[in-house]
C-alpha cells in the first residue's frame, strides 16, 4: 500500500502516519520526492484495506498495491474453476447451456419449454418459483408449489435445475428442490443472502448487480467462498448505463476481466466477440513495439498476436456468413 | 406524436395545444382518458420533433412515434450499405480489417507495421497524423508529413488508408492524402466538422462519442448523409461508464441496434458475441408463448429461435476450443 | 397506453393485438397515420403494464402514459407527507437533522457523538449495528449489543434513533430497538426485506440504490406503502457513475423529481442548490415565451420566473458570502 | 509514480523496466515485498505520464502520484482565479448572473429579455447564434446576424455577452462581437478550437462535456491556459447518467472538486446544496476520531465540523423557508 501526503503536509503528520501504520504491526518505508513525500508499506494489505488511513490529515490518497478480493483472486487458485450442477459439468471447456421460462407458470408450460430446450442441446434447466419484480403487483411467482413443478420437470428431461433464492429464509427450501441456487443481480449485494447460501455446499450462480464494478462481483463472490462453498459461477447480465435503446448493456469485457486475464487477452476476446455479434468489420491498433509507441502503446497489439487473431477472426466470420 | 395532458390541465390549456398543432398544419385528434387526456397529431412529425411543445402549460409529456434520423434509417434505406474504401469493398458479407499504429511516427515504423499486418489479413491501413491527446503536453501528430507517410506506405502494400481529421480547415489536406476520413469520438458531435467531410464523397469512419446512445449516433450519421455523402461507416468503440477495469465499456448491442434490427435479434447475437468472448455458458429464457407469459416475456426467445440459436453457437464454442 | 405497430405490420398482426386488449377487458382504438398505425387503449392502465404486449410479433414499442407507481405519485396524495420518528416531526416544514457514527463501535463513543450532534442542533441519532461491507473480512457490526447502546444513548440525550435492516430475519429485532429503520442503497430492491419492514407501522428511510433510477426508488416505497406502512421517508445518497473524483455522484435533482415537481421546479432548485453549493455564477435560459422558442424552449424560464429565483439566490449568496 | 509488477514478473523483465526508467533520466527506486514488487520513480512525473510503461512486460499497473494537468491545478495557482468578462468581475466573491434566450431570434426579443433579466439582477448576457443541434433539420443559428444583434442589445442594457462558438474558424468573428467565448460540452475535447480561443486574450466559459470527468474538464481547461489564456471560467452542466427522469444529471460535487478543495469541503457544500434544492433533511455521518472508526471514517465529519455546518444549514433552511 501507498499513501500518498499532501504538498503542505507537516513533520508531526508524517509522524503521526508513521506511528499509526507501527501500531499495527507494519513495516512503514518514507519516500521524500520533489513534488510529494509518500509512505510506502510492507506487511498484510489487507490488515490496511480497512483502516479509514485517509481521514489522517496530511494524508491525499491512499493507493492499494492488491487487490481486496483474496479467495476470488487468480492469484489464489491458478487453474480455472469446474462446476458440477448436478451431473453437469461447467468450465474447463464445458459449457452451460441454462434455459427455460423466466417464471415458472405451470407443469404443462415448463415441461413443452423444457422438451424444446433439451432437445435444442441445453443441459440446464431454468425457471423462477420467487420472482423480484420492480412492481408489488406483478406477479410474485408460484412459490414451493414453482419449486416442485421445476424439480419434477427436470428430473423428467434428466436436466438439473436452477431457481432464484431472494430471501436467506427460503434458502433451506429452495436447497431441497433446486440443483443451483440463483443470486439475482438485485441482491448481489444482498451479503446476508449470499452467506446463507456460502453455508451449503450447492452450486451458486451469481449474477452481476446493475451498477456492479467486475471488482463488486468479485467481492461478493468472496463472500460465498469464505463460508466454504466453492462451488460459485458468475453471471454477466448487462448493467445499467445512459443508453436507451437495451434495457441493460451487456458488459462483454467483463468476461476477460473476471477471468483474471490481462490486458492483452482483452482486445482479442472483444474482437471475436464484435464479430459474432454481426460486426461488418474490426479496427485494432498494432504496434511493433508498444512500450515505445508515441501514443497510446498499452492498447497496441503486437503483429504476431494480430496475425493470430485473424486467424481466430477469420472462423468466426464463416460462422456468421462472412468473409474477409 | 402523442401529447399527454397533465391531470389537471384546463379546457383553456387543451384548446391552446389544439390551436398550436392547428397553427403547424397539422391535424390534432383529442381522447379524452379515464387519467389522462391525450392528444394524437397526424401529419409530418419532424415539423413537431423540433417544436417545443413541452414548454406549453398544461401538457405533462410529449411521446414521440417516430426516430428523429430519416436518412440513416432502415426504412428509408432498407438494404445494407456498401461502402467502397478505395478498391476495398465494406458491407454487405464483405469486412473491414483495418489495422495500423495509433499515430505515424516514422516511414520505416508504419511500413514494418502495414507488412505485417497486411500479412495477416488486415485490407485497410490506418495511422494518426493529427492525434486528439487529453494533454495539450503529449504528442500531438506529425501533421501533412505523417499524412505523406501512411499515403506512401498504403500505396506500396496496395492497401487504402484511413486517418483522422479533428478541425473543419484539415478536410481539404486529410482529403488530398487519405482514402477515408476518421471522425473520432470526440468530435461526434463536433457538427461542423460533420458537415464538411459530408460535402466530400470520400467514405467517413463515424466513431461514437464516449457518452453518445445510438441514437445520438444515428443523428450524427444524419448531418453527414443530408449533406450528400452515403458513404459513411460506424464505428462503436465503447462508452463511459462506472466500471474501472476496463478504460471504456465495449456496446456490443450497438451492433444490431445500428443495423435496425428488432428485439429478438439482439439476445441471439448477444449470446454468439459472449461465446466467442470466453464465456463458459450462456443463460437464456425461453418461452412457448412469449406474449402470455407472466413475467418477462418481451425477452424470452420462441424454442424454435433457440434452437437456431443453438447451432451457431455450437460451431463458435469450437473456434475457441469448447463443446457443448 | 399508446402501442405503436411496425411499419410493415400486417392486417392479422393487428387483428391479434386488438382481440388481446379485449381478452383484457379493455378498450382499444386504432389510428392510422401516414407512417405508422397506433393503437390507444382506454382502461386499466396497470392491467396493461404488467401485460407482455411488445412481445406480440408486429409490435414497435409499448408507450405508457401513466406512471407504474400509484400510492407513491404525488396524484395519489396530493399533501406533503409528514412522517413522526419518535416525537420529532419530518417534512411539512421540519427538517430531519439525522447524524451520528457510521457503527456503534461502543458506549462511551456514541454517547460523545451524541451529545455533540445534538448541541449542534441534530434531532434524531444514527449508528449502525449490522453493517454492509463489500469485504467479507471488514467489521460487520456489533448486532443486537450495538441495538441496545443505540437505543440507550438515544435516550439519555433524547432523541430518536435510525439504524439499519439487512435481513428480513432483523426486522423484529430492530422493531424493539430503534425508532426507524433504515433500508440501505443495496437493499433498495430487496423485496422481500421491503415488504417485512412494510408490514410495520415504523418509519422506514430507504435509501437510493446506487444505480436506481428515481421511478425505481418510487417502486420500492410503492412495495412498503402497499403493505399499509405510510411512514416513508426517502434518501437521495448519490449513484454510480464514470466520474471518479467522488465516490458516487449525488443527485440533486431527485429532491424536486421524487415531490412530482415539475419540470420548471426543476431549474430554480439546481440553481439555488449550486449557489449554496459554492458556485460563482449560474447560467440559465430565459425566455418570454418559451413555447415559440426556436430551440430548447423546454428549458427556458419567464422572465418572471427569473426574477422570483433572482431574489432566492441573493439570499443564499449571502449566507455563502458572496454577492450578487 | 509507482510501477508495480506482476507477481511472477521475471529478473529480466524488472531490469528493463529499470533500464527504461534511467533512459528517461529519471531515478528507479526498487522496493520487494511479499506479495508484489514494486518500483518508485522520482523525478519529472509529466515525462513518465506520456511514456506508454504499462505496455512493459511484468508491468502489472502504473499508479500516476500527481495530477495530470498543472497550470490548472491548485498548487501552481493558489489564489482563487478573478475573470473580468468586459466590466464585471467574476470570482473572488463575485458571481456572474447569466442569462438570455437560447438563440438569438430576432432583436426585439433579445431586447425584451435582456430587459427583464436585467432588472432581475442578471449581469451578463446570453444568447446562441451558432447552435449545436442533434438535428440537421433542426434552427442552426442566425450567424453573423445574431452576433450582431446581441451585442448591441448587450450595449444598449449595458451588459457584456457570451455566445457559444463551434468551429475554430468563427473565432476571429466571435471575437469581434462577444465579451466571453463560450465552448459546449459537445466541444469540450475539441482541442483545435481550445487552442484557437486560447490564443485570444479574451475570456472564455468552458462547458463540461456530457462524460467528462472532472479531470478531463481539467485537462480542456490546460489547453486553454497553455496557449496563454488564463480567462477562463468552467461550468458544470450535467453529465449523462441512466436516470430518465431528467436530461442531465447535475453533478454538485464538481463544484468543490474542480475548486482542488479537499474531500471534508465536499460534505458540507453538498449539504447546503440538498437543503437549497429543497430536501426535508440531511443524514450526515459525525465520529469523534474518523481515523480510528471501524467503518467509514473518511467519510465522517469531526463534531466541530459538524456543528459549523448546521450553522450554515440553519440560515439556508430559513431562506427555503424551513425550520430545524
Amino acid at each position: 500500500m501507498i499513501i500518498v501526503l499532501r504538498p503542505n503536509s507537516t513533520d508531526a503528520q508524517i509522524d503521526h502516519v508513521l506511528e499509526r501504520i507501527a501500531e499495527l504491526g507494519l513495516k512503514p518505508h518514507l519516500s521524500k520526492g520533489e513534488q510529494r513525500t509518500i509512505i510506502g508499506v510492507i506487511g498484510d494489505e489487507n490488515k490496511l484495506q480497512a483502516e479509514p488511513l485517509s481521514a489522517i490529515p496530511g494524508v491525499e490518497q491512499v493507493l492499494p498495491i492488491l487487490k481486496p478480493f483474496k479467495l476470488a483472486s487468480r492469484e489464489f487458485h491458478k487453474q480455472d474453476t469446474v462446476v458440477m450442477v448436478g451431473k453437469v459439468r461447467v468450465g474447463g471447456g464445458a459449457m452451460a447451456m441454462i434455459a427455460g421460462p423466466c417464471a415458472v407458470e405451470s407443469w404443462a408450460i415448463v415441461d413443452e419449454i423444457a422438451g424444446r430446450v433439451k432437445t435444442a442441446g441445453a443441459n440446464i434447466l431454468r425457471g423462477g418459483a420467487f420472482k423480484p419484480r420492480t412492481s408489488p403487483y406483478s406477479f410474485q411467482g408460484l412459490g414451493e408449489e414453482g419449486l416442485k413443478i421445476l424439480k419434477d420437470v427436470g428430473a423428467k428431461h434428466g436436466m438439473p435445475t436452477v431457481t432464484e433464492v431472494m430471501d436467506p429464509r427460503q434458502v433451506p427450501l429452495v436447497d431441497r428442490y433446486a440443483d443451483m441456487f440463483q443470486v439475482g443481480a438485485r441482491n448481489m449485494q444482498n451479503f446476508d443472502l449470499l452467506k446463507e447460501v456460502g453455508q451449503t455446499k450447492k452450486p451458486v450462480l451469481l449474477k452481476r448487480g446493475m451498477s456492479a464494478t467486475v471488482k463488486d462481483m468479485l467481492m461478493s463472490a468472496e463472500y460465498v467462498l469464505a463460508e466454504g462453498n466453492p462451488n460459485l459461477i458468475l453471471c454477466e447480465r448487462g448493467v445499467r448505463s445512459f443508453e436507451d435503446s437495451t434495457r441493460n448493456m451487456l458488459d462483454m469485457s467483463a468476461v476477460p476481466n473476471v477471468k483474471g486475464m490481462s490486458h492483452l487477452d482483452l482486445i482479442p476476446s472483444m474482437a471475436c466477440a464484435a464479430v459474432a455479434a454481426g460486426a461488418d468489420g474490426v479496427h485494432i491498433e498494432v504496434h511493433s513495439c508498444p512500450e515505445k509507441a508515441l501514443s497510446d502503446g498499452p492498447q497496441a497489439l503486437l503483429p504476431n498476436q494480430y496475425a493470430d487473431l485473424m486467424d481466430r477472426i477469420r472462423k468466426i466470420a464463416e460462422v456468421v456468413g462472412k468473409t474477409l
